[in-house]
């Protein structure tokens, strides 16, 4: 794969301008019960209405837009259990192209579903014994597809970048944005819009305790490779930062904290009882973080990712029950 | 109490004047696989979002705005045991009045807890064995305080109205709509506006299957009165009409419907699972009727009420298990 250059704000316009129309420009809803609780002026991005559930669909669109004819008559290919899976497969069927996705055999039926329902062809892996970036390298070249992984990528950082352009520009300037922490697309992509449009907003991540690379990544001044984390973020339970990401990170992001799952838990009730919305457990990383006391909101008008909402009913049914 | 004269739509527009900044204008959503699975496009009027979880701030504040000094200084008073009672007592606070709401002795204690969290002092009876428009009129005469009923209300009405004069300057000219029905307050209200904005619109009501007093009514031309019906949808378990709703809903509605629990129970399942939407059952009335091939919609702009989102975080997970 040819190395590409990192990713700017100008990319993250680009973004903007290829997505307009296919992408939802998701709502911001308030909640007085927060701003209450908190002291502070939060404004919630809720891209848990975002097609296909989740702001993934940003960053795969737009990458998918920048092929050119001749990988566009090859398709997309790449690896994912979880968002970025359906994300690639939709957007490859909007594009008109094929689309592979390499996704665990014991991954949830209603996800496999939902990425061959979209046209996308599904190939499994076994998660013990098989890795998912060597097979992904391997069948993209011997079928001569590109391979747009789920966050290392500089057009996938720059579409993910667009959901904060769209906040700041609805809700103007920010004291502070909090944003959950994968593998840091959604982070790195966020806080270009943030440095351009709100230079004088302090960036957050937010990572679940059980799995806090990125945090050891900032401390440490490189990239921190930790065990697959158990918790239910499960959109947030990579074992790194991208290559990509993480020098946009070191740059652009002041601190990134922890929650736990008891508190992701206490966040998706609240979501459902006093906001209305189904957050998936991911998607309440930033908006834990917010609420529940971790960071200094008081006063400050912030910024909270809302990043997914696809969540099998029975096991949310399960966090609501508590 | 004086008698009032019947609501008009120059007592919406009124309302919608009156009502702006106080309560919500709430976000209007759509969904493709909603418009894919009906051939219709669907329009979905999100009171979920609105003040205290439903559309009934909009009545409730109305009314009590259009109170004289000396009603003001008695204070209001009026007899719920759901959305309502809440309604009034966050109105009655915003109005800086004093709210009296006669709730039965055991109605969830989070909804008495919460009427009681904006101020309103609540007063229990028996439901088998006292009548609350007795107690409530007794009250209200014996306080010098003004009742302000549920639904049967012209002020009330008139206010509930505003929802989808919103709705309807926002996505502009609907072939139909589609509202829940209880006592009639929001279908009334909802028809006065879409005779005026869309007067090519057929208005429809939805009834819970196990209380179709609304149905009956219609066809024989006189309110029925029925059994407090057993249904899941709480908030249209009314027994009767209003008398000021009828007279309009005989004008300008054309059908009443009725879905099973299990189909609110399915569009619940759809609301969480597609939109990433808490709705209460009863709000999921006329999304039951739009989506489950009850109603005639295919190729037409539809608008449907989704009239609230509070129910029991524990009843929810219940409902979702299926």
């Amino acid at each position: 794969m040819p190395v590409l250059p990192a990713p700017t704000f100008d990319d993250v316009v680009d973004a903007a301008a290829r997505l307009d129309g296919a992408a939802h420009r998701t709502p911001v809803l308030t909640s007085r019960t927060a701003d209450a609780r908190t002291g502070a002026t939060l404004f919630f991005k809720c891209e848990n209405f975002q097609r296909m559930g989740a702001f993934k669909f940003r960053g795969a669109y737009y990458a998918i837009s920048r092929f050119d004819a001749e990988q566009r008559r090859a398709g997309v290919l790449t690896y994912s259990s979880g968002n970025h899976a359906q994300a690639i497969a939709l957007a490859a069927k909007l594009a008109g192209i094929r689309a592979t996705i390499v996704m665990p055999h014991d991954a949830p039926a209603a996800k496999l579903e939902a990425t061959r329902g979209y046209g996308g062809e599904v190939i499994t892996y076994d998660r013990y014994t098989e890795n998912r970036e060597e097979i992904g390298a391997r069948l993209a070249q011997a079928r001569g597809m590109t391979l747009i992984p789920p966050y290392d990528h500089p057009h996938v950082i720059a579409g993910q970048g667009t959901a904060v352009k769209e906040l700041i520009d609805e809700v103007g300037p920010l004291d502070m944005l909090v944003v959950c922490l994968g593998g840091g697309g959604l982070l790195a992509g966020s806080a270009l819009s943030a440095a351009a449009l709100a230079p004088a907003c302090s960036v957050v991540g937010v990572e679940p305790e059980a799995g806090n690379d990125g945090q050891q990544s900032l401390a440490r001044g490189e990239i921190v490779h930790i065990p697959a984390p158990r918790t239910i973020a499960d959109g947030a339970a990579s074992t790194h930062l991208g290559a990509y990401n993480f020098p946009i990170i070191q740059r652009l992001v002041g601190r990134i904290v922890t929650v736990s799952d008891a508190q992701l838990v206490g966040t998706m009730r609240f979501f459902a009882e006093r906001m209305k919305l189904v957050v998936e457990p991911t998607g309440c990383l930033a908006a834990a973080a917010a609420l529940d006391g971790v960071l200094p909101v008081a006063g400050k008008r912030v910024g909270v990712l809302v990043s997914g909402g696809n969540v099998d009913l029975a096991r949310y049914a399960g966090f609501l029950h508590g």
